[in-house]
């Protein structure tokens, strides 16, 4: 796991903001929250009962006074903001702010992102002392997030960008797909069967059923089980025809 | 704006988080919401007070006592589960899922995304309705995410990935960056005046001086405004010299 940025809340309102803050960075791994100047005092008992399994995130959080302070050690800083503030200023989505981030602090940089209080978000004079600014590429019409929103998509980035998933995988349940002679096998069975019970009629039409059927086995994401359950059921309808009832 | 996928809150409990989750769609620009068996019945006016701005979603949300119904008039439907389920199926990132959405809408397909109650999350017996899975990459020693954080997440990937924004842009408040020839005048302007005020001392390392000034100037970021104010700045301290107070 490579080294993290620090999350910074700068004058946080609301206990409860700030521990559903501390649930969505650990939600993606994120342990390194700083406090400047939060409303109501530290530490905050509101948001350790929010916090629930994420409250050791609180026990660590330094806490500043000032945001120089919160700041100092840290050689690039991003300020999160909802809406442009007229400040000459990169601008990077969640994505990219946390791929430059990613590369910085693999070159021994200490990385911080600020995020502002809940009402207004940060002011310019706090956004004056990043070195870049993320925004969110949200619905013009309806550009609200909450505090504990921007910290989630912008933590959710930093684990997608630090630790890719697979785009895509499989649950298989035990089993695996199936081969190329199962299906060939499951194939031949349905067609011997259904050809013994007529369903290739008319004549004329039974090679071009019987493609379609084939193209149809083929077409499946079949597995082993699922071969194993189609070749059941054929026995039985076979059995309860031949059981004459 | 292509069409979009519906999100169909499965047995959602409390109307708050019912109305978070339209916010959610609404920050991200989907306005398709279907609601299956809501515990609180429907309307719910819970659910219309934390909406708020995105209240229209409510109103137009179709609502369905059982899920056969809601899923009825769809080819391609995702679940959404924070764990494995041992059923065999595919399972994407958010990220994967909306790419292959897009895909098959842009198709004239149907597309469907399914969210579970709070508690528990979607039954297996929902999920076998699903095509796919979508499992968000969290943490896996804290992986609780809430109804409205997985839909938030599920609906920034979409307009991610279906309105890309630039990774980064520049707020340029009204100016422009610098051209070479106004770098070079300011270079020239420092470099004349620092060496009338015998900065660069001693002689033997002048040039090294000179040079690593002149770096320090390509290097910057400077805007047009930039250059202005650093000129300003220079002959205010001539000034002040010249004054001779």
């Amino acid at each position: 796991m490579p080294d993290q940025p620090a999350f910074v809340l700068v004058r946080p309102q609301m206990g409860e903001n700030i521990g559903a803050a501390a649930r969505a960075m650990w939600n993606f791994g994120l342990d390194r929250m700083r406090v400047v100047a939060p409303r109501d005092g530290w530490p905050n008992p509101k948001a350790v009962a929010m916090a629930s399994g994420a409250g050791r995130l609180l026990d660590n959080a330094p806490f500043y006074d000032t945001l120089p302070d919160a700041l100092g050690d840290c050689t690039y800083v991003f300020a999160t903001t909802a809406r442009p503030r007229g400040l000459t200023k990169p601008v990077f989505t969640p994505e990219a702010a946390m791929d430059e981030a990613r590369t910085r602090l693999a070159h021994g940089e200490k990385v911080a992102v600020m995020f502002g209080p809940e009402r207004a978000g940060l002011e310019n004079d706090d956004i004056i002392r990043a070195n870049a600014i993320i925004s969110v590429p949200v619905n013009p019409d309806f550009p609200s997030l909450n505090l504990a929103q921007c910290v989630l998509l912008t933590a959710y980035e930093w684990r997608r960008r630090t630790l890719p998933a697979p785009a895509r995988s499989d649950e298989m349940a035990g089993t695996e797909p199936a081969t190329g002679i199962e299906v060939e096998r499951l194939a031949q069975h349905y067609e011997e069967r259904l050809d013994q019970a007529g369903f290739f009629f008319p004549e004329a039409k039974a090679e071009s059923m019987k493609r379609t059927l084939r193209n149809l086995w083929s077409r499946m994401p079949l597995t082993r089980a699922d071969v194993q359950t189609l070749h059941g059921m054929m026995r039985q309808m076979v059995r309860w025809k031949e059981r004459g009832e």
